[in-house]
């Protein structure tokens, strides 16, 4: 079976499935912000429209300007680039031919980009059901390797990783030599919106990647960008082609990260469906992930294998994350947003007939 | 004096110059359609902003399709990227520590792209006013490079290489087993849009690019593609991001790949202003380019050097494209866009003046 390996564009799940796509389906495999974009972009779109006829700015000066400003480093220690995708595979090609440890399960785009520069790459893998960092297991791990990609809030757990266990692997990796990636992707939907970025000014090896499509419901603009050291930075630039981030993105993002009150918004509309969804499913007999995020890992407990779950939601037209390409995962899992209040209904709704149907043992 | 490597977003220019921008100016630099985009992307662009909120196809199927069916080739022949610019970045990754021959002058970030990628790159240098490609001379090189970079249509020069040469040179690099990667984004600007692409199905050393921001006027939204055997495309796929095409470039990329009307009003556009500007400059002592396309370089007779000329343009708010970092031409050419008619006789009224004050020798 050859499954897509991320999520979204799930037409062509069904495709590798063999199972017609219903007419309505709700994607619960991307996980963007279930408010939608912060009406600012609605209300600006037909202005923008301007921008189509001329070159992006390919230094996103305002933009890296006004981040620089919010994060407090400075401008040269941030890179933005078209969507996390592209952040990730500058990095992966500046660890060209390294030997390279991806702490899973994680994001597929970190081995896919390692892989396809010649990276030596292993995995340390975190178990069910807490994903836990052993520092003692890892430790030894980092003197053989040259970078460490860690994502933090978790994809796919949603899981926060504490963070005296990460300062803990910041410090061992500036022993070792060892470039630490730290993927924070999710941060905003954190409660606290805890960040390692200010690590960057000190820490040459630490390297911070963000998203802004996921939190802001933008993806098919693709807006990311990086936080590191200035050398680092300038090296990285040398890979990315000229105009790579698009003018829509560009104003989109300009607008977006003035959104403060709408990330306050989009924590607490969170935090409440996902009391009600994981009520529910502690009820019914689903065990869930200790998610801090918009999105969490589900397991029917009376079943070993989740494809028949997958197929059985797939089917209604609910959309859930397949985890055969996380190692660690191996399809025994299903990753869900956090939908809106109404697709949330409608997740439990259908969950709750498949519990009719199968005991919990 | 260090100044923008590639033409458009003008105020870089005027800062590396020290002249201040003044309010209204008329970008020369940028080398798009003088129509603009086609009516049917402002009749569109409401409906494009349900887009944003969903992943963009990152196989940009429906494109490719017809893409594939237009061009006669195979759906697994064409990877469509992210603008021109991006393609070129994976050719230059995917020719890694290689060695390459550039016949310049040319598009800087051919040799950009390949630096980066630590490839050895040389060039094969065309003389001014002609810019012939002499055979004997080059057909030496091949056997000690594994890639070349032909732009034809060229930019700068706007020169359509004669379609024997060109022919030939296939011939030899297929003899030399060198890559041969022909840029084609300004083809549609020609009279015959005579095209190399039909190459790619015989000739598996034969790379084609092509550019959809320039005729269409969308450099803003970044969007090209690729032409070329199938198990080269597939490597090329594996050093691309994830959803590196917007969804708003592959939904304004669908309606304008329809717009063949629009293609041959614009060609007639062009030849009616070139012809205009050509006959003024021969008349007043400006030496120009033979462009086939949308551009030209021109420089004063009576001048050694561009600079003086360059620098009373900008003064006026005409923004020609400097030409420092071309081999070949180092500054004593500028080239210009072909634009609107009021914006070109802007160009002639200035040109009349700078006459007036410089004689021709």
């Amino acid at each position: 079976m050859s499954l897509p390996t991320h999520g979204a564009n799930p037409h062509y799940l069904y495709e590798a499935l063999g199972i017609e796509m219903p007419l309505y389906v709700i994607d619960f495999s991307a996980n963007i912000n279930p408010l939608g974009p912060p009406a600012s972009l609605a209300e600006n779109w037909s202005s923008f429209y301007s921008h189509i006829i001329k070159y992006p700015d390919p230094h996103a000066a305002q933009l890296t300007k006004r981040l620089a400003e919010k994060e407090g480093v400075h401008e040269n220690s941030i890179l933005v680039g078209n969507g996390g995708a592209e952040i990730i595979t500058l990095v992966g090609r500046m660890l060209t031919g390294k030997r390279v440890l991806i702490i899973q399960p994680a994001f597929a785009e970190y081995a896919e980009a390692c892989h396809a520069a010649g990276c030596e790459v292993s995995f340390y893998q975190l178990q069910a059901p807490k994903w836990e960092i052993e520092l003692e297991k890892l430790r030894p791990l980092l003197q053989q390797n040259d970078a460490v990609f860690l994502c933090t809030p978790n994809n796919p757990t949603g899981i926060s990783f504490p963070q005296e266990v990460v300062h803990e692997l910041v410090r061992e990796c500036k022993k070792e030599n060892c470039i630490l990636v730290i993927d924070e992707a999710f941060y905003d939907f954190t409660d606290d919106a805890f960040t390692y970025a200010s690590l960057v000014t000190t820490n040459h090896h630490v390297v911070i990647l963000r998203s802004l499509t996921k939190i802001f419901a933008i993806p098919g603009l693709r807006l990311g960008y990086l936080l590191a050291d200035e050398a680092l930075v300038q090296q990285l630039k040398t890979y990315k082609p000229h105009w790579s981030v698009n003018a829509i993105a560009l104003a989109a993002g300009q607008l977006c990260i003035e959104e403060d009150a709408y990330i306050e918004q989009t924590r607490a509309y969170i935090r409440e469906q996902k009391q009600r969804l994981f009520i529910f499913f502690a009820e019914n007999g689903f065990e869930v992930s200790n998610s801090s995020i918009n999105f969490y890992l589900l397991k029917d407990q009376g079943a070993e294998d989740a494809s028949a779950l997958l197929t059985y939601l797939l089917k209604k037209g609910i959309i859930p994350r397949h985890t055969y390409n996380f190692p660690g995962l191996d399809g025994r899992w299903l990753r869900f947003a956090v939908k809106s209040e109404a697709d949330n209904t409608v997740l439990m709704e259908a969950l709750q007939q498949w519990r009719d149907q199968h005991s919990t043992l």
